[in-house]
């Protein structure tokens, strides 16, 4: 309610003011100002001089007022603010368009011919408490009707005339001005000349050329049509106009502010060829145009703000205005001058608080501090739970879960082959195949290396293809990739060695652990288990995906090791002794056993047809055979050059460390600030690719003899000794299919574990999925596939977690639209089922690509491999939290959690964490493999267990809590909070979403 | 000048007011929040409704109205701000510290173990008005005398009393609860298990055991006087105590702010041990606790502003305070709302406008603006002349400059030694030199090349020792290296082809060179030739410097091509074919002649002592002699593998690289979060020697031959036909002493450019040397060690860009104590002649180091010339304009001569200085590079001839301006500036100093 009356709110002079009354000292008094008065109204419930506890109606603001619906996003047209200022040049005037606003400020820059980047909008405060004054004493017109721009400055000046506030004789002069010419940005070459001249209008060079149009034009220009920016807007957008300059024939301000009922195009007179919607106007007398820009820029400002806009569209009279006006005061963060540059302009930030949330804000500050705890704690459990969702539900019911999921499914099924029509898909597909493939040959060698070929490269291929290929068709998340990974892989390894001291037929022992394995998941997926996934807190996901990120760096780095002792270097080598290395064969009988005995590069097939090559020479000349021939011929090679291989090893660890670094910069590529983001964003989207194919052809061109890629080019089995199909009975006693429950047991554990804490990551809220899990199906397909892997004695499939973030990572979808200054949303991942699909056929497909994978050097993939596991490690807030101890107080980045949580708490937390990873490294590496998947089991007890060292508060930001918790917890917190709420600023909640920093994102 | 009475000024409450008048619509306006009112008076001389042109005397504001020296920094204590709130543990009352300001604000985080990280307050609008409103209200004590806490608030509670504004029976609450314990962030312990307890105090856990001190101590504690907090507060510095609380026996705010006439130590009230001088109370009813800390935020802000300590300090009544506090106002900032997330700390930022800048800022606001233009004049002109400096006025006497120069550094020789008793010099002394010796190795060996080792790599070493440690002695800039550089080894290459070519003596035909040379330099130094460095603006230095440090980083990679040329890869080399390759020795009659004979590595002495051990053996068997001994007896190699040395190439590139990125992320060390300050300076400033350490160390661990540096162990000339002195006469004609001259001519050119560029670049403002430069003295110097060079036929020297620049990179001084969230500020460099002196002497002894050098890889060395030329190049902002070509428009960075000057403009900029830099090398390279100097001062005439194509204006951003355009420019400048001001941010020179981000700087 503002007080009535102008000059009892503004305007006494500070001269006309009385003296100070006790001023009996040294004029210092008269060195004050003078000063005019200002009365700014106060919500008198905030004040702390007001004795009223609110009441009820207080409450109510006017903001608040209105419906929740009224202020949903999209209801009201989006607001394009321009401001023009009126310049003399050469003795005409005409307007320039300077500065532009949808949510930041873009100003022209000195020379007129750039656009600044968008920030923040800084007023100073003398500027609004001006606009104020301006708006009660000139006009608001509100729902004025008219189409033309000469219709609404002649209504308007009309009205002020009938006011008495201006003078009749003037109304032609301030036509006049206003219709002069408007330049805007776009009108470049014209208004480059212009300004050019402009700048020598005193020098009176120039000016000579008469302009042909010097009036504002009735129709949009060209150039207005043709506004690139206009794809910067969203359809139906709006504009507001504001007018401001200096003329010499006024001698008070003349302000208007209207509003048009109906919103028109005004001819050329703004940048788009938009209907404008508001005015602005003020002109005033000469030598104040940097206050009148300052006054421009205020109500800019104020309307660019989503609150004002609707007070603005919505108010009836000049009070509502006013009242706006001081609402907007009331949310004003002010900065202390001499604290910051003020030259400085302020980037956007990455969130800002939406209207609703701002609203509700004022609505919270307005009610009572005592009680005022409900909302805000619905934000605490609304962020205690990312997990919580409708899959989870238990239904109660056998195999309820998994008939939901099928249900839930089972209406995107379509959507799920035509969503992935975009190119990003097949960067997506090439970057994953070469996961997939590098993985399915490392884990094939490994697995073969374990089990003397029963699995080998080959049976790798196949079944990937085969498993991948089935639950990318039919499983729950057709995002996640099936892979064999280091837990199974360790278990397979204990397998095979039991059987072999047992004497037992491996595979058809498998076969029965299979059996059983798949038995147990069919009841996990009846009784619903996978609704336990809920206690699998970040404690839990972190600790398994650092694990299985550590694996992925260990393996690259032990791989590349191992080609450095298979490629060793003579590191003594002397360039003066050149003449004294060589490397001779001998007949078996005689000098020292030295051949490359590690490498295992397969030389058999050659020994088989060199006779027929020896032929042509009759006198076998040892010293001249080859390494191939002397091996084949049963020769030994002796001498001081044998055993070194020059440069390749170096030619290796150049082509490995090469390549995840160009993986790791054209990732990041997208954030640096060279090329258009286009080219920025199609290199950070083909980022490995480009990494494979850069080296790949390093590599070829050099044409040192570097470890190439193999792929079996036959189709057999890797060992001869089996066949595709396994038969369960005969090779064992028939007790052991009973026996074998057990390590099933196990081994079910791992497989739940491992599958599930995945699904988990890659389901998580902050990946915005639109089509929805499938937990218990995809755990249902899981327990099928291991049937199937199992009588064909192919490897275990389970979900990878670090290639399926990568898949994800690689399908990240940004808006491209926003307005200048705003951050590209994440809207969410391309949900489909053909990338993976495609990628495993294309597994299946590359045993016979052998031709053309021939090529690729083994330590570029190695290269890929210790890039995925990074950017998986990098990902998680675990290894913040764990660089955090290297960093000094004074500097540590801004974490929410590091205000909240006591930094000491914070490292025990990070301690104990890491404490678990080493365990369960140690776990992996040692004899006591079997019992691992107990152990990512004992994670989730180890996690619970800190709830008696941590308090639940600090848990709550370092983890996310346990389900049953809940109400116990609500209860503490609530008792909790009078004594904290003090300085807490939990109403940072409202605004940043806690998600994107700490959880485990896809890079 | 204020308005009288308090009920005038505020508190009308919001619904004693007059509804507004014309409110016949559906309620909304009910809805409007019941408001109180604020009066706020603004400065009428800045509204845009006064209509009076501002009197002289309202101009002088409050603040301006005070003497000019009282407003120099120092002359007021720094005053440290605590923010105390009241917190209720267990029905026990105590205070405690929440914050702390000096510059910007440190905030106790949740859980009260951790102080945030520096940043600047930001506050609510609202607080402020409440502050305002409740310093009117309350009472205002200044100048009290009083030395206890106990008697302050005494005083003030009965001032309080007896204006009836306080019930008297509440003084003993007051007294009470004021005296509670305060506790402070560093009474860790017990404050920590308070913190806990006070959690727990619902819960009734905790909270049994007795506290022994509840109340104030009158003396201070022990962790007070401990504190480390105070090593970062100067001397004297004084405090300012907010204690804000709610209490339940108030039913309207107690208000009291208190200036102590003498500031006193008040016992354990204040986190450090230091007397207050102010002190703010606030005590206020229950449930408005959050407005209470906003309030208590708001008066700390106000008092952390300098110019608001001035008026607090000298205020004689509340009017003073409130009319301060009101001017405060005027220079707010403010941030609209919703556009910056409001729980987002701003940092500090790098530079905050003065104090005195800030009142000027105000005063110039004051003045109307049409006639206000004389002080923004004068700013743009301090920042036209960065040169313009008291060492270049000319004198007009013969020698005048020179004996300005020594009168000048004299008084400062003595400190040039004692300056340099500090580490960070000795990490200097070892970088330069290592530099230095490189350099000379380099240079020595191209030189050698050039002229048939009549200057080698030992005259080099002779050369720099003489002529650096000469110049380190006598010169007037003494942190100047000199050294060989690339124009001047061009020169030397055609002399020496001339001489050949007509059969001249070398030596005596450059002696008379060289004696020429130093009679035209003696002749410009007796003219003051120097003074005409003022026409080397930024365009000609970013020139010289962008071709010198392409020459570095050209230098380095040929060099490691060279030395990838001399130890060739067999890339074609097959593991299979391991057998095939040897390398044999044959007497030279036959097999195929491919000797080493790139490698000039001298294998001469070691053939003499040859035969003595070939005796041993009778037969001489050829095929048994290693390299050096089949090179002995003339025997030549053959085979397969003798022109092959494995390894070694990818080992110096691994060297090369890894020495360089190895620098450049140590030297950048510094400026990441991790590690204590203190480690990361010294890593940053020892970051060459630490790199150029692991490689060595890398590279002697793995043993391979990689090239090493070969320093001379022996003293005589090189070349065996030449002695250490040349004889003027007769080698040659007699005439060819005359016709030195002209020669002589184009070298004095060459090194007057080379040498001034060099000194103006070193002796830049923005290094702030205290001790003056000397350039006439500098090249009187450079003039005499011509003629030492000439004489004993050593290299000529002249000062080295890059290795200077290097030098006093490493010697930056930088502020260690400063407020928190201040940034260190640059001090200057230590100026002394010692650590060039040592360099050189260093030097000359490393003749007699060979044993410990030539551990020292060739290829570690080029990396770190690799690295200086990089890091010279980076320093140039024609490279980020460069760089500027490849961002698109709306990510460039917001550089300051981008807001001024059109990006095209920007842009044709950088290609004229890029064509330049493009015809400057191709020049050097071909034949035509005789004329080399005369294109270098050829760039001084292109920076003139763009005067017709640049504006004045665009060319003082983006250029420095020639002299004699002053007056013009000026003229220019003011008729120009009417039409541009209106927009312009010139302000921001005001805040901004121009020279660190646009000029060359030491890194």
């Amino acid at each position: 309610m503002r007080l009535d009356g102008d000059e009892a709110s503004f305007g006494t002079q500070g001269d006309t003011l009385a003296p100070p009354e006790d001023d009996g000292n040294c004029g210092r008094s008269e060195g004050l100002r003078s000063r005019n008065s200002l009365i700014i109204t106060q919500p008198s419930n905030r004040s702390i001089f007001s004795s009223r506890i609110s009441a009820a109606a207080e409450r109510v603001s006017f903001v608040v007022g209105m419906d929740e619906d009224e202020l949903n996003e999209g209801d009201w047209p989006v607001l394009f603010i321009q401001l023009s200022e009126l310049f003399h040049v050469n003795e005409e005037a005409e307007w320039r368009e300077t500065a532009r606003w949808i949510r930041f400020e873009e100003k022209v820059e000195d020379g007129g011919e750039r656009w600044s980047r968008p920030h923040v909008t800084t007023l100073s405060l003398h500027s609004l408490f001006e606009l104020r004054t301006g708006l009660e004493k000139g006009s608001v017109l509100l729902d004025l009707e008219a189409n033309h721009f000469k219709q609404i400055i002649e209504t308007a000046i009309d009205v002020e005339i009938a006011n008495n506030t201006l003078r009749k004789e003037l109304k032609e002069k301030i036509m006049n001005i206003l219709q002069r010419r408007h330049l805007h940005q776009i009108t470049k070459p014209r208004h480059r000349r212009l300004a050019n001249t402009g700048k020598c209008s005193c020098c009176g060079k120039g000016a000579s050329k008469k302009e042909p149009l010097l009036e504002l034009s009735e129709n949009p220009l060209k150039e207005q049509l043709r506004n690139r920016f206009k794809r910067k807007i969203p359809e139906g957008t709006e504009v507001a106009n504001v007018l401001v300059g200096e003329v010499d024939f006024l001698d008070k301000p003349f302000i208007v502010f209207i509003r048009l009922r109906d919103a028109a195009v005004l001819g050329a007179l703004t940048e788009v060829a938009l209907p404008s919607r508001f005015l602005f106007i003020l002109l005033g007398p000469k030598s104040k145009q940097r206050a009148y820009h300052e006054i421009g820029r205020a109500i800019a400002t104020l309307l660019s703000d989503e609150l004002f806009q609707n007070v603005a569209r919505k108010a009836i009279n000049t009070h509502e205005i006013i009242a706006g006006i001081d609402d907007f005061f009331d949310e004003l963060t002010v900065l202390p001058p001499g604290k910051l540059d003020p030259t400085v302009r302020i980037q956007p930030p990455k969130f800002v608080p939406s209207p609703r949330k701002r609203q509700s804000m004022m609505f919270r500050e307005a009610k009572p501090h005592c009680n005022g705890n409900t909302h805000h704690h619905d934000e605490r459990l609304a962020h205690g739970h990312p997990h919580v969702s409708e899959e989870l539900k238990r239904t109660g019911r056998i195999f309820g879960g998994l008939i939901q999921d099928i249900r839930r499914k089972a209406p995107w099924y379509w959507s799920d082959f035509y969503d992935s029509l975009h190119v990003q898909c097949f960067a997506a597909i090439l970057y994953i195949y070469l996961a997939t493939v590098t993985n399915a040959i490392t884990f094939g060698g490994m697995l073969g290396d374990a089990t003397d070929n029963m699995q080998g490269v080959l049976e790798s291929f196949l079944g990937t293809a085969i498993a991948g290929g089935v639950f990318s068709l039919f499983s729950g998340q057709p995002l996640t990739i099936l892979s064999s990974t280091g837990p199974v892989l360790v278990f397979e390894r204990i397998l095979f060695n039991v059987s072999i001291d047992y004497n037992l037929n491996y595979l058809e022992f498998r076969l029965w652990i299979g059996l059983w394995v798949a038995f147990y998941c069919l009841i996990l997926v009846a009784t619903e288990a996978s609704y336990l996934v809920q206690y699998f807190t970040r404690f839990t996901e972190e600790g398994f995906c650092a694990l299985i990120s550590c694996i992925f760096i260990y393996d690259a780095c032990k791989k590349m090791m191992s080609l450095a002792d298979n490629f060793p270097i003579n590191w003594a080598y002397s360039i003066n002794d050149v003449t004294v290395y060589s490397c001779t064969c001998f007949p078996s009988s005689i000098g020292n056993y030295s051949v490359f005995n590690e490498t295992t590069y397969e030389f058999d097939n050659i020994s088989t047809n060199y006779s027929s090559t020896m032929l042509n020479e009759q006198p076998l000349n040892w010293s001249r055979l080859t390494r191939e021939e002397c091996a084949g011929l049963g020769g030994v090679l002796a001498g001081n050059s044998c055993d070194y291989v020059p440069d390749v090893t170096f030619m290796c660890f150049i082509l490995f460390f090469g390549t995840f670094a160009c993986s790791t910069i054209f990732k990041n590529f997208k954030t640096c600030r060279y090329f258009p983001t286009g080219v920025r964003k199609l290199v950070s989207d083909f980022s490995i690719i480009i990494a494979i194919l850069t080296f790949c052809g390093i590599d070829a061109y050099y044409g040192l003899e570097t470890p190439k890629l193999i792929v079996p080019s036959e189709f057999k089995p890797t060992n001869p000794n089996r066949g595709w199909i396994v038969f369960p009975f005969g090779g064992n006693p028939w007790w052991l299919c009973l026996l074998a429950g057990i390590p099933a047991l196990l081994f079910t554990i791992l497989l739940f574990m491992d599958q599930q804490i995945t699904a988990v990551i890659l389901n998580r809220k902050e990946y915005k999925l639109q089509k929805g899990a499938g937990l218990h199906l995809d755990f249902f397909c899981v327990g099928v596939l291991v049937i199937v892997s199992s009588v064909m004695a192919l490897p275990w499939y389970v979900s990878a977690t670090v290639i399926s973030l990568a898949h994800m990572d690689s399908l990240k979808m940004e808006t491209t639209m926003s307005a200048p200054g705003e951050q590209p949303k994440f809207l969410g991942i391309r949900e489909q089922r053909v990338t993976g699909l495609v990628v495993f056929i294309l597994t299946g497909v590359s045993i016979f690509l052998a031709p053309v994978l021939k090529y690729i050097p083994m330590p570029v993939l190695y290269g890929v491999f210790l890039y995925m596991g990074m950017a998986a490690l990098g990902s998680i807030q675990f290894i913040d939290r764990l660089l955090l101890v290297l960093i000094p107080a004074k500097h540590q980045p801004d974490l929410i959690y590091l205000r909240h949580v006591p930094l000491r708490r914070v490292h025990l937390f990070t301690l104990i964490q890491f404490l678990c990873l080493a365990l369960l490294w140690t776990l992996k590496s040692t004899a006591a493999a079997i019992i691992f998947p107990l152990m990512l089991l004992a994670l989730v007890g180890i996690r619970k267990a800190m709830e008696y060292i941590f308090s639940l508060h600090d848990l709550s930001w370092l983890d996310d809590l346990m389900p049953e918790k809940d109400k116990q917890e609500e209860e503490d917190k609530r008792a909790k909070h009078e004594p904290d709420s003090v300085d807490s600023d939990d109403s940072e909640l409202l605004y940043q979403e806690k998600s994107p920093e700490i959880n485990i994102s896809v890079n």
